[in-house]
């Protein structure tokens, strides 16, 4: 990495700051990525001391590196980047200059400002910035998801920040595309002339995508009361990696491309509202239960008194269908929420059996073959296959599975928010968002929300610590689907 | 194994016998896959008294099994088993009834005549079989290669064995097809969905089929020099292996099913006579040279007097085609020799690169997909593929090699004669030749042979230790085919 750059974080104290993106950076010092210069500017409310925020930011680390990550020496170099400015972005005043007196000596350089904030404060921010005169020519903006709450919303948002940045200066940003089994999973598809024959209709029975949470909603219970699992977690995640599943081979791997046919996707899954609502999703909530042997509430108790009229799902599971020529008839099955057995992120491509079976009954069972793409907690890809079972003279078949990518470990290198990090340094957008996507992503989700909520049915109850409401596999599946594999 | 049955080798004290036979029979013995009562008889002309015998054997396998695999008590039970007769197999006369004092006092026991002698004495063999009525309705017998010596010759043995045998009692055996691996690529390519849709002139770009052996006549210079090593092996084990390889999936992997499919590849092989003889043959013939770093003669002075006069190849390389729709336009190149660098069977089923490169420059180089079929000195299914190389930001592919059954190494009961005598007292013959495909693989053998002899061109010297003679690669693949993947 040569580009010197100014990387400023609005909400630099917050949740996401904390949790993600100081550990991300300061991954990036132990590696040795940062040229000298290279600074980063902490954007918070409070009126602190430096002192008192460099505590705050190494109490940080060292709660959430891992265990071992954390170094004296390292947060010595990493501490000398570190800068703070204490404002209210909601409000325009004299405090904004003192982000002005941080970077206003490098006006060529590359200059990162990436929002970790709530949404409702973009549009302030951005009036504050321009009115301050601090987006340069080499200004890139890094939005945080939620994008919007709606199709409406969003739409308003992406409209709002369009007045003060091109389209190509935007970086929003979905930390799940920035995990290096997406890229490895898009080298298998296109490095190898192997795989794209295997990648249809004809060959896929069903595609799997799950993202599990194991933990409730800590201490987010008033922002996600009024979001719930859909819009938190299926409009961005679940259909970014849709996406780039089913998305057709691009020209180029780069932005422009890649953005263009994950669009396609987007545009030709098949619309869910109050006709097909009850087929094709499951919504859940979760009630009292025990979590990795620890007792927890339910999420209304959770809530308190709001939680006797809260409607909010935190499980959802979808049947999605894209209408092309590629995946028509697979079901796309998308599941995700809080409070689950345990937390893990999967997409399982399971294959169709054999067409007609030639081994006689003593070569034993079959099973169909699968590709099961990791996410989390550790990454991976592994492939099921049919082989013989050795030293048996006849035919015999045992499933074996193939590690596809050799690494039992991902080393320390591999944070997602870093690698994406150096992206928008690097002016590259392959593995962000660009603003039609966000829109047409909102644009699927509105109808299956106003169906539930015409419909009104409640979300139905699943003990924490299980797999989600039980009708979900008969329901959507007419059997079970995997749950963990 | 719970059948009891008699097993008689012809030519027992022969050279198959004791380098093959015997060593594979006595892995059975020590893997107890042999009832008590079953009994070996070896027949051979030497008229000795039966403990001279013992001491052969027990001497051969000494000296043919592997280290640590001759064990004293195996041998003591094993011995119990063997029995002998002195019979001169070209003679009709009074010591044939040696062999019916054997067995005689069990008619109804499955009763095997492994003929491990050359194929002029099967008539014989045949004849005194009958003569001296030994032919019982569950009689089998087995026969070695080489089945002639032309097409003509072929069909004149497989006639006279039919007189007295039925097509379902004959077992014509190829080591080859009794291995492990050969098993795993049935089971790989029709217990998986994934990889049919990937077996056809879509996707691979050519097929190589290499038997490379190290040796040179072991002491067979009279035969070998009437053969060479288009009769010796092409005919029998590369075309076999290519059939098993190319053919259509079989309703059933049974004998019937197996040998219709493998008939028709072989008469779907493109004629190679004198029009293209050039084109799509190369002979070869060793010169003195270096092979594991000892220095070896010329297959000419092996020879001898005759060798000045000899124009037999050791080394034969062919590009063969098989027209029909699922291989039109794909090579399939064939090799063996004698004398080569190093000892190995494989066969490369090579893919064609990527239709269209996704990646840009930084993302290095591409190799396509392989997959090697490892048959000698060790067994393995190995698949290459790119994938990204781990812990870099950016896409950068390497290739990576898949072991696909998992064996690292194959244990001692792997014997590929050992499964192929147990399927013939199973009644299976899957695993062996038809009496049309002997025949057919001839008729294709027969033009080659014409015509290399009607251009009178003699074989291309290569010396001993080397890859065969240098013109393979650019006269049949225009470029350098892989020797030993």
């Amino acid at each position: 990495m040569n580009n010197t750059f100014d990387f400023v974080v609005f909400g630099g104290l917050g949740d996401l700051s904390i949790r993600k993106l100081l550990p991300a950076l300061y991954r990036g010092e132990r590696d040795n990525v940062f040229s000298a210069d290279t600074r980063i500017l902490l954007v918070a409310r409070e009126d602190k001391k430096k002192a008192a925020i460099m505590r705050i930011v190494q109490e940080g680390l060292k709660e959430h590196l891992k265990e071992g990550e954390y170094e004296t020496d390292c947060w010595q170099r990493f501490s000398q980047r570190l800068h703070y400015a204490g404002v209210d972005l909601k409000q325009c005043d004299e405090r904004w200059q003192l982000i002005n007196k941080h970077l206003d000596d490098h006006p060529d350089r590359i200059r990162v400002f990436y929002l970790a904030t709530p949404p409702s404060l973009y549009a302030d921010i951005c009036d504050n910035l321009e009115v301050n005169q601090l987006i340069t020519s080499a200004t890139r903006i890094v939005l945080e998801k939620p994008l919007g709450y709606d199709h409406a919303s969003a739409t308003e948002i992406n409209a709002k920040v369009a007045e003060h940045f091109d389209e190509a200066d935007i970086y929003r940003i979905d930390h799940y595309l920035g995990k290096e089994t997406v890229q490895n999973l898009l080298t298998l598809r296109f490095g190898n002339a192997m795989f794209e024959p295997l990648w249809d209709n004809k060959l896929i029975e069903h595609i799997q995508i799950t993202i599990a949470e194991s933990v409730g909603l800590e201490g987010r219970a008033g922002f996600y009361d009024n979001v719930g699992a859909l819009r938190d977690m299926v409009q961005n995640h679940l259909l970014q990696l849709l996406c780039l599943i089913a998305m057709e081979p691009p020209t180029k791997l780069d932005a422009h491309n890649i953005r263009a046919e994950k669009l396609k996707v987007l545009q030709a899954l098949r619309r869910i509202d109050k006709r097909n609502v009850d087929e094709d999703t499951v919504r859940g909530r979760y009630t009292s239960g025990v979590v990795n042997a620890v007792p927890v509430p339910g999420y209304q108790e959770e809530l308190g008194e709001k939680g006797a009229d809260s409607q909010t799902e935190t499980y959802v599971a979808l049947k999605a269908h894209i209408d092309n020529w590629r995946w028509s008839g697979v079901p796309f099955y998308l599941r995700t929420g809080k409070r689950l057995e345990k937390r893990f992120a999967e997409i399982v491509i399971q294959y169709r059996p054999v067409s007609h079976r030639v081994f006689d009954e003593s070569a034993g069972a079959m099973q169909p073959n699968r590709l099961v793409i990791r996410l989390q907690p550790d990454e991976g890809i592994r492939l099921t296959l049919m082989t013989k079972e050795l030293h048996r003279r006849g035919i015999r078949m045992r499933p074996s599975t193939l590690n596809l990518d050799f690494s039992n470990q991902y080393d320390r290198a591999s944070d997602a928010y870093l690698r994406l990090i150096l992206d928008v340094v690097e002016g590259n957008q392959a593995l962000f968002a660009q603003r039609e996507e966000v829109e047409c992503a909102w644009a699927w989700i509105d109808p299956i929300i106003d169906a539930w909520h015409s419909q009104g049915t409640p979300p139905q109850p699943y003990p924490a610590g299980s797999r989600g409401p039980a009708e979900v596999d008969q329901r959507l599946h007419n059997g079970e689907l995997p749950w963990f594999v």
